[in-house]
């Protein structure tokens, strides 16, 4: 597998993509984005589990289908809780990109990121949507990475190859951060994704890849446990590098390339939460079901106490422990076993004669490995968190003024 | 009803109390804490939900009966997650309390509150346990609520005297915060709470009474959504005020006074959460289902991009809707109001011209109530949770170093 960094969504054949400034956000910061297909690709789509689901989600919803050519994307305001108008303006959208397009409304699909409960200045992205010239390159995927980005501090792209029998297949993705994030799409993201690729994916298996991608990645990270009113995951496969069949062992491989380029913009994400300065991961084992795992595994990314000790780079191991015991699942705490970064430091519910000042220094890594073992059978989930400071505080706290 | 805040557990007749140094805390603060009855008492009590509870929780659970005559309560350490050490230390402390009274151990109750994973200073507390002297008055009420302390800033305790048809009854009540609180009690605390009353309550009546106030008062409270593994709730009556039957209008108002006394409690451990600027109501109704209500109230009242929010003074609702809608509630969003201090903002899902300076101002208030009406049905809920700033980050970053 090729990793190619500096590419995007327009490095599988077939696709352009492009972003502007048309003037949602301040200082003629890029805006509005694009990706196109110049044919109609299969299409697969997930979206927020919350109940308040933004206009650009409902109406891509009841929009979707499973043929799917563009993708338009503003930041800058989320259009929630924005009433009737919001919707009109949401489908304003649609129809507008696809006459710029030239083609049928419903194969647009719709995402939108930035403030909730402003109205969309419709205005504005309407002269955008006439101007946007999507092109393929490099200057194309940084453009579009650019343009769907709110609080991040760097854009979130990645492009990787793979040869099959029938030559090589791309697939590019990009993602947004980095507040209200603790993804939790249906049929299995705050994160806008878009995921591109030549692949011949039949219409069939591209929900079961993207379902099984989904459970790994953008769903396994959190940042502030806020799961947002408009998260939204695309995957467009337009088969432009071939007329051929995948074997089952190259589905595979497909699958295995979707993973990393999924579960890498996962990690990019979390690694630009709002004020973070660590990447924890929590990997539950032992559990006696799936759902027990998760629980316990986002549970303790989520406590506010254990996130504060990890910016402290406080050992106060005590506050994983309570977190995983209040998060609903059955285990038996004297079977209890906890490592971090590898050492052992509770065994059979007690704490081992670990060395102290070894684990504070453990502490201070930029990345964490927390391992928890209920001892209760085989299941096991990964979650990826962050820690909790005072930029967290100063960026969350003055957030709309 | 006389209400008496500097009186506490020693209020009521036939009760006594105290509270000593016995060294676990530094610095010779109090860190041992009695309340005793003369008689034995019926008791009713609530423990923490948490799978990991700590070894006084579960020895006490085993030793409960409901006839009690004494509590025990250490602070300055938990004595949660130290294995059998632990359970054999809780039962020491259990068994040395019944000597130097001279009752039966299954008449002891215990309680912990500190810093987990640290062995119990036994030796200490054997000692302690021997310089009791258990009186009733102002100053062994401020002694018994000083050593259940741990970060609180202030004690908290108060007594009720209401006059029944037979005379007066007095309602004793003492608890700590301040951190560790999303108390979750089963039958339905990181908070303990003490309550001693002289009422003659049958003990039918007692466990009644008990569940009606809990849900009502310290379960439905947050400072940080971390339940504790030590959280104890303890109501002692032990009839001293008089051999009689109270009447249905009596028990009403019994329950009245046990509820101002435990919501009083409850209200103090938010205001003295660690860093808490503000106190914020959320108020659900409209909602399904109570269930519903109390997911909604909590789910808000726990999310960190509102908690921020509410520190930076920042009228960012958005984020409090994102939040309903996340708490897996059934309601439609076209259907939510929103009321910030009784200013309307949302009605039928969308923003009202509301004024953003009169808000502004609004949300510099130390006390802001949110009311939330879903429109669903007809069941509701009130949280009481806090805001989240720069000194809880301080103050939970280096809570062991």
């Amino acid at each position: 597998m090729k990793v190619v960094p500096t590419r995007g969504v327009s490095a599988p054949k077939g696709f352009t993509a492009t972003g502007i400034s048309c003037g949602i956000k301040a200082a003629d910061k890029k805006d509005l984005a694009l990706v196109f297909s110049e044919k109609p690709a299969i299409a697969a789509a997930a979206f927020t589990t919350n109940r308040v689901a933004a206009a650009p989600v409902r109406a891509t919803k009841e929009n979707f289908s499973p043929e799917s050519q563009a993708i338009i994307i503003n930041s800058g305001n989320a259009n929630a809780c924005t009433g009737p108008d919001g919707i009109a303006n949401a489908w304003s959208m649609i129809n507008l990109t696809a006459k710029k397009l030239g083609c049928k409304p419903s194969k647009v699909l719709l995402a939108s990121t930035g403030i909730i409960g402003h109205a969309l200045p419709i205005k504005k992205i309407r002269v955008g949507i006439k101007e946007l010239k999507p092109e393929a390159g490099v200057v194309a995927d940084q453009d579009f990475s650019e343009a769907i980005m709110t609080t991040d501090a760097f854009p979130k792209q990645l492009a990787v190859q793979i040869e099959l029998n029938n030559g090589p297949i791309w697939i590019g993705g990009c993602a947004k951060g980095a507040g209200m994030i603790a993804p939790d799409l249906m049929p299995h993201a705050t994160t806008i994704a878009v995921i591109t690729t030549d692949a011949p994916v039949k219409k069939e298996d591209l929900d079961i890849h993207m379902k099984s991608t989904l459970n790994k990645s953008f769903n396994a990270i959190t940042v502030d446990g806020d799961t947002s009113t408009n998260d939204s995951f695309f995957l467009l496969a337009n088969g432009a590098a071939g007329d051929f069949e995948m074997s089952i062992s190259e589905k595979h491989r497909f699958q295995e390339a979707l993973d990393y380029v999924c579960l890498s913009l996962a990690k990019m994400i979390v690694r630009d939460g709002e004020g973070t300065t660590k990447v924890v991961e929590y990997k539950v084992v032992g559990a006696k079901t799936e759902t027990d795992a998760i629980s316990v595994a986002k549970t303790i990314a989520n406590s506010i106490l254990v996130k504060t000790a990890f910016f402290g780079e406080d050992p106060n191991w005590g506050r994983i422990l309570a977190a995983a015991g209040r998060a609903g699942a059955v285990f038996d705490p004297d079977d209890i076993e906890l490592d971090i970064n590898g050492m052992a430091i509770i065994r059979l519910g007690v704490a081992v004669d670990y060395d102290l000042a070894a684990l504070a220094q453990q502490m201070k890594a930029e990345e964490i490995q927390v391992w928890i073992n209920l001892n209760q059978a085989g299941h096991q989930a990964i979650t990826y968190g962050c820690d909790l400071g005072f930029d967290f505080v100063k960026l969350n706290s003055l957030y709309t003024t």
